[in-house]
């Protein structure tokens, strides 16, 4: 039996006693009596950061953007009022932490993104950040005194390829931080447009055993706890991820001089293609997914039988063995459809990124708290990606997920319910008191 | 039995007979031994027309560019060397006439285009412009006066829409006028470049009556011929043709997070549709061609489902009762893949025109001539539009088709060999001395 921090104190913190009493079970105590955060206060902070990146297309917050910039200056508000101090280390990231008893173990980090896509919503990144500095703000207001410190941390561009996150665990390279964001400049001068220092890269990077754990609250962007009536997505890990180019070169001619029979037509390839992939990947069960979301058609002319298609797939699964295994079958599939269309397919892999497996007890810790607090929880795959599948790299980590209306994300009609919010605020504020009585010493 | 007037001189023609001897078969004198004209004369002048407008990509000879410029002054010379006085009617046409003994006939209309596409080739045109043009100079030098006058047409903006042979027939709109073609200024300003006058369009208008017959030599720019192994097509019309806009309206959203049975894919909805509809066209025996040519997906990003496809079906026939029976079911097809996929298909009509059907007497003239010149033929439709569409509101016409070597027009590598611009031209030649004997009074 391991000596527990788990406190609670009717008033202010401020005479927080040195030594603290032993609890013989204080997390199971929590378990029935489970604390919970101020949702009101939590979802008056959406309301009105909605204002901030709000245009008619939708919520235009993209990093390094001066909506960013605004975005980021509420936050740290909001981190300041919740009586942290935030600081922003070299690669832009905001942190702010509530300490602990002992200060010899690694902290417990929560957090995620403020940032949005082009024309997107309000919930994707907000809800998990002001879902943890709620947390942080309860714990401090109700005097609970973890054992573990607390980090609140906003990751800089999710979007735009988990920059603040991948720099977090020394993943980034030369080649990201030369693209141009979704503002207009390079990411490497993002950086330093949102305080950071692009210099001093490696003064942000963690290694393994400095982060105790991991949980990060999010939207689910799809619609399986819709359907399924769940409350909370328990995630089971971010799903691997392969994005194919696909050139189809046929051969342009006249759309009227030309039989239907001598034809090599790339645009009817492209069509059988993106038929035949989306028919392989629904006739096996499971939660692969794979979209033909791009195409680019040449010569793209209305009396023209194209030459030329280059499309985009974007595979995804939790397992990489599913993930060759559909590969395998693309590739067929291509062959089959370049010889009965006499065109060619060429393949290239634009990007490739491994499952990120959720670390089972901080699993377990998200499904006994959304149970304690009387909420249905489902396991599920996160299809999109997140930080998380980063801070995966050097800590066990899980994610909590809330439902989005519709399953719609990444667009203006993007929404989650209040009382949803909530509840993933509450999972995370009794997944880190359980995290903080098991890590790193605690039983599975 | 008619008076003919097929004469043949020796030598020159200056001191033409007032009174012509009464020949009692003239026509089937000319089939046994059927006039030629001077095929290494015509392949010559096409090979010195290749250095204009020729860049690195292709022909661009587009209509009222300094290289279409370049390119009427050629023809024009060659016009004056063949003995003929050209002259520019106000739509910029260009017409030269080798008269007839009788003046009370309206002419024999025969020619063609010079201007190209973009990055297109020097067969595509040229061909039947200079063929005519040969047609006449052999006439001349070889003394063969004909009944009717004989007008050797070259018709400006072909490749932009039929623009001369739209005016000559009085079907050209003002919002036709207004576009701007590919050379960049509009039609209406192209005009008065070439030399013609806007303001006086209703000259250049023919009526029916004006023309005793068109025929049209022309590259077939297709492969049937090349694949039947025949020397000359004898077009049996020009398919009608109509274009529609489609647009497949699903749901954009995530491709992670979005299950393959909870998608509104309208990039899928599109492909099943192409799909569909090259399967249709191609169940039916005859020769309906359809393409997709067109295809413009929102928002065309890797990881997002597409929300909307925009895309083009051009679909051509020579009967119209096809194209009817094709748009209907191009129409259930889209209900049917909207209902399976959870997408709408909105179906925009761009362009109808409807099959321009050949002259039974004129094709029979343009077969007994390949006949008598000991060369194979075969009849066909033109996928491909021409200005003998237009004039066949207003005068029975065919066109004589060449093979294009692989089939390829619109290109750098279109290519006619000499010896089949020889035979077409000689074809046109025999054709022409055919009609003035049957024409208007023939029997059919």
């Amino acid at each position: 039996m391991q000596r527990r921090t788990f406190l609670r104190h009717a008033g202010a913190f401020a005479a927080m006693p040195l030594v603290m009493p032993s609890l013989s079970d204080a997390w199971s105590a929590a378990a029935a009596a489970p604390l919970r955060v101020n949702g009101a206060r939590l979802n008056e902070w959406l309301t009105k950061f909605d204002s901030i990146g709000r245009t008619p297309t939708g919520i235009n917050r993209v990093a390094y953007s001066e909506a960013d910039l605004a975005g980021r200056a509420f936050t740290l508000q909001l981190l300041r009022d919740a009586g942290l101090t935030p600081r922003i280390d070299t690669a832009g990231n905001i942190y702010a932490r509530l300490d602990g008893t002992d200060r010899t173990l690694a902290p417990i980090l929560i957090g995620s993104h403020i940032d949005s896509v082009t024309d997107g919503g309000n919930f994707d990144g907000p809800v998990g950040s002001f879902g943890a500095i709620e947390v942080a703000r309860t714990l401090r207001e109700q005097a609970v005194r973890l054992r573990h410190p607390l980090d609140v941390v906003i990751w800089q561009n999710e979007e735009g390829g988990t920059t603040g996150s991948k720099i977090a665990v020394g993943e980034i390279t030369d080649a990201e931080l030369a693209k141009v964001a979704r503002s207009g400049i390079t990411i490497r001068d993002g950086i330093g447009r949102i305080g950071g220092d692009v210099s001093r890269l490696g003064e942000a990077v963690k290694k393994k055993g400095d982060i105790a754990c991991y949980i990060e609250l999010h939207i689910e962007q799809g619609g399986l706890l819709e359907k399924a009536g769940k409350q909370i997505g328990v995630v089971q890990g971010i799903v691997g991820l392969r994005w194919f180019e696909v050139t189809i070169t046929g051969f342009a001619n006249h759309a009227g001089a030309t039989p239907m029979d001598q034809r090599q037509d790339a645009m009817l390839a492209a069509a059988k293609f993106t038929v035949a992939v989306n028919d392989a990947v629904r006739a096996e069960p499971g939660r692969q997914v794979a979209t033909v979301g791009r195409m680019v058609v040449s010569p793209n002319t209305t009396n023209v039988i194209p030459g030329q298609v280059v499309l985009t797939v974007d595979l995804r699964d939790l397992d990489q063995a599913k993930i060759e295994h559909f590969t395998e079958i693309f590739e067929r599939l291509a062959r089959e459809i370049g010889t009965a269309t006499t065109t060619t397919f060429a393949f290239k892999r634009l990007t490739d990124s491994r499952p990120a497996i959720s670390d089972p007890r901080v699993m377990q810790w998200v499904e006994s708290s959304a149970t304690a607090l009387g909420l249905s929880s489902q396991r599920m795959p996160s299809g999109a990606g997140h930080d998380a599948q980063e801070i995966a790299h050097i800590a066990p980590m899980a994610m909590i997920f809330i439902p989005s209306v519709g399953g719609i994300s990444h667009s203006p009609k993007e929404f989650s319910r209040a009382a949803d919010i909530t509840n993933g605020a509450d999972v995370l504020l009794n997944a880190v008191i359980a995290a903080d009585a098991r890590v790193p010493d605690g039983p599975s």
